[in-house]
């Protein structure tokens, strides 16, 4: 299969470049007869724009989502049949790229492109570019409403950890239980106000020397049952690995424990002790990370994802050309200082895609 | 579509409980005209099978490979066709597995299953097993050898980096290259001797107090080409990561500077500069991993893969069983003290999957 | 998977009802470089659109196509990402169907929609419509366009043979080989004068009786070389017959000497001799229809589609409501007396997309 | 996809060469906790098996089927992981097929997969050969104890309509409901005694002097209820005729009133009216085939399938070699002068495999 589907019952496929005429994506496999928010559809994508606080890239979208197909004129309801959902572009400024259609920008996509098609839209980085996620983000918010339809206690929240060597204290990040409003609270979208102060403070000394600050983004799932997932290659960690991986600039994952459980402990401390609670099955610690085998057991499924000082600084850089020649480059144009605030609702959107899927899944095998 | 085969056109499916008859894998899409060295499959199979040394389970399979189909019975080349191989069970013992019958074991897969399917193998694990595995590494054997046709120099070395908090020493880790035969010198697979000793001490120390071990696998690719992989959710780092999160035990995966870089590096020191070496492109550094907007890019594919201490411990520890009872649990049974050294060959079969697919993919789109 | 697409390596997915704001396809896995001709991709859709003769529906529809992503907008050439292509409806006049709401028109779609989904976009079919068809036929004329570029020579066209019962002369369908000229000349898309003359006629006389005919389309395909197919499931009849009988209104298909050869015809006098000629294996009759165990044999692929009479007809008729009511039901309304001739583009459609396919998935095994 | 795997949910992948060392396929999606009755699959096989009487080829095999996974070892039921059901050829002689190493037959697959891989299982056949499905009957048997289970009143039933000029009358054909239980009543497995047994010394006589016979079977299910199948591509005839198309020999698939509907009549008497009947909603002709819009309506699923005759046939043909030379071939070894009566379970089992994935998906849609 080409690459630009996630999914196998609740499908997605996303097209669009960053200076092309629009971005969007299609859902197909959408449960029908569900009340499709879209206002709802276009907060989170108010979330993910840029230009929302002086802490990110200054392009000016206002991404209005527009709905082509899939739903009911009169009621708005999902039909059952594909979903395609739009947003134009209309501050593509292609000009501002002019000089580099010939180099190699350093850590970004521009060579990968050329060696594996021949060809590339270079203008702001074509399917690479973040304008990509504005489908996944806009596909998740709907995922979002189908899985709280079957679970209301469900809550997907994400949240900046850290930002370069920022990041909330162990303390209070072992035991706080941050939900979406806290972080969208401040606009580094860390919960942890002493911490958002200093993150804020870092990103703006980053934007204001052309530099960028990469960190981690955490995320803890409340509210969904056990038994989801299916095994082996399709984990419920390994989807939302694949999930996470494939948000630009995202460079690790950890499910639980983690790395840290890894190394620092041994399996009769990092076992999770199974116990009865009023009738529920619990684990009376969760350094499974709410999955085992690969599936739900009902308790918090938490991840950690990290994400790399963004490609783009404004300072001449070493770099090559398609021609042969080693050459300095100069970028210009507008500059993104950190993503990690606008990736934070990319990941709650693939969460949900990864969740949304696994509920039909089950629901097709166990008839 | 249910989880249990993995890739698009090199695609496998793998079958087969711990304790039923049989395990296997069953690989559709294989180019024809390959000589395939069934040896070389069964000498990977052998560096994973159980009982090869004290350090790991004492189960004892020979784990011998057969093929049902897909070669021709005079040449043995592949003919194109769906290649069943499978690798009867012989040392099962699920008597030993008796008293837990009604028991979810902490940390394992026992009670995930149950949920998600209201039934499940119990004895064992199943398909939550690291036997599940064999096929697996079986086909990742063959994708090796249709890699090596294309890319004579390709290399793909996994080794043990760290067990618990013996590590293999930054300096060295740095500005080594690992080959297969070093990781395979040593019965804990980790390459640097001293380390190596200490982790095996460490191994030891575990088994013989019924605990067990975690760590850090390392993965470094050489000599693949730019070019591969597919954008988006097909990134090659996404389906690595993918693919490495649906090994047994493993919680956590990262590609190149991964969550170091994202929290110790800021942009400017963190890209790679691109550099024309004698005709060819590189980059001066390689803190993208040989990875760039989800392609190669021609430099080393390096990851880092982190697995929990096995879940079998041999002390008394608290669970809960199926009827509501909160119990103690005490395990008998083999114990496998560290998945480490077993999940080496893992690593590397799963990473073949995805390189001998992306191979294809971009074979099957660039006509 | 979710119905909506077609296709493994040329994989397109079609969205849009035929009253919603617009209808197209995104196009996933498109080989990069191809120079993509936008005006041969509308010429397709003019020859599939409605108001095009008296002898279809008068719905008037332009049909303009826009590419929203997938091309480099300097050179019009596909870049290897996905290509969303889209029509906006203009002529819904869905007031004109508002009676219907509750009714389930005799041999439409309706009931099965509201027994799928519990709801039904009901104004002119929603997905069912003969309108869904315009991002096959968009895809289609791109799949065209790839395939030349690797075999010059292929020539995919179909014609309508029969409507109702004046069908071409066997003697003269026997020999001659159409081409999509012909076939373009006349309005019925019959390429035998005498023949079309007839079905117009018939045709003509059935819409003044608000009455409706089918009949009969053939393909076929010249200059498609051996060893393309995938065998099993996929066998090129078998995907053939898939894409023919997605059509709507399409009740048959058959291969090669297919009903007919069946039943009036032994083994020794069916089967197609092979002969060397010029250094060509050919074979020295064709009931194969071009294709042996599902693979190309490299002679003239050729297949038979049955269409039956339109659902919509204007004269009172039996029917029941979704509210437990036997009623009568007397359609208003715009009326297509017979859908072949606009079927004729759709069928080439779906086989140049299946030939499409079967290139890229041998380029993709055959390494 | 690689072309050996059919079904979205119930996923099933066969593999083996008619003269390899077995034959089988993995059945992956499988619901759990399903009571598999393996007697119930091999008697399936058993209908299928060669050598069952005088009129099919007499290949001795027992067909044997043996399962290596997927069952709970104590109960039988159904884990919900992948079933790999395996049947080991005994009656290869491979040695009869010697001559022919270099000869591509008539109207065989032989010249087709040479050209596809470069290579072929010659002997026999490979996975050309009616001995590949095998593994679909015996998952099309599973297949069909799920669908009961939801749907007790199911009938699934095919049976030989016709052997070259020998039909069932018209008048029997249009009323009769035809069992299993009288299909097999007969070595035909025609249920209408005169022309069973006129079909009986029909290939009789084909079978004394080396030629074959083809003909036409018939599917008719009953009790499959409203609602079931994807719309577009997936529409339920759309996969039934890729099902039925991809059974070697057969060569046109039509649905409902079919090839003959669309040429005889029109749309005002081909229409199917509406009735509510005791509260059900039923069609008071069935020209729909119990299909509209790709989606069960209740009526019986009705079907035609032709299958040409037998591509080996015991007389001097001409032919051609590998190596540029026209031959003469002198067919030797087994011969099945008439597929039809086995083909009938065939039939069968890719129908229930078709429904019982409509019934997963739409499971996994509406949930």
């Amino acid at each position: 299969m080409p690459g630009n589907s996630f999914g196998s019952l609740f499908r997605i496929t996303t097209f669009g470049e960053s200076h092309g005429p629009a971005i969007g994506c299609v859902i197909d496999g959408c449960p029908p007869n569900i009340d499709l928010d879209l206002t709802a559809v276009q907060r989170w994508l108010t979330r993910r724009r840029p230009g929302q606080s002086k802490l990110v890239t200054p392009r000016d979208e206002k991404d209005h989502v527009q709905a082509l197909s899939g739903l009911d004129e009169e009621t708005g309801k999902t039909l059952g049949t594909p979903i395609c959902l739009v947003v134009h572009n209309t501050d593509q400024r292609s000009s501002s790229y002019g000089d580099w259609h010939h180099i190699y920008r350093p850590s970004h996509a521009d060579y990968g492109y050329d060696a594996r098609y021949g060809i590339r839209a270079w203008q702001g980085g074509g399917r690479s570019s973040a304008r990509e996620t504005i489908g996944r983000v806009a596909a998740g918010a709907l995922a979002e409403q189908i899985l709280h339809q079957q679970f209301p206690k469900l809550r997907i929240c994400a949240w900046v950890h850290q930002v370069h060597d920022h990041s909330i204290p162990e303390e209070a990040a072992e035991t706080a239980v941050y939900t979406r409003e806290q972080a969208d609270a401040h606009p580094t979208r860390c919960p942890h106000p002493e911490t958002a102060t200093a993150i804020e403070t870092a990103i703006l000394a980053a934007k204001s020397s052309g530099d960028s600050l990469g960190g981690i983004i955490r995320l803890a799932i409340h509210g969904f049952p056990a038994g989801y997932g299916d095994p082996v290659f399709d984990k419920l960690e390994a989807l939302l690995a694949q999930a996470m991986l494939s948000i630009p600039a995202c460079k690790g994952f950890d499910v639980g424990s983690g790395f840290g459980g890894a190394c620092a402990m041994n399996g009769i401390s990092h076992n999770d002790p199974f116990q009865w609670q009023d009738g529920e099955l619990k684990t009376t610690s969760n350094r499974s990370g709410g999955i085992q085998g690969g599936i739900s057991n009902g308790m918090p499924i938490t991840c950690t994802m990290a994400f790399k000082p963004t490609a783009t600084v404004l300072v001449p850089q070493d770099s090559a050309d398609d021609q042969g020649n080693n050459v300095t480059l100069q970028a210009k144009g507008r500059h993104d200082p950190c993503v990690l605030p606008r990736a934070v609702p990319i990941v709650e959107a693939m969460a949900a895609l990864v969740l949304c899927d696994a509920l039909m899944k089950r629901s097709g095998q166990n008839i």
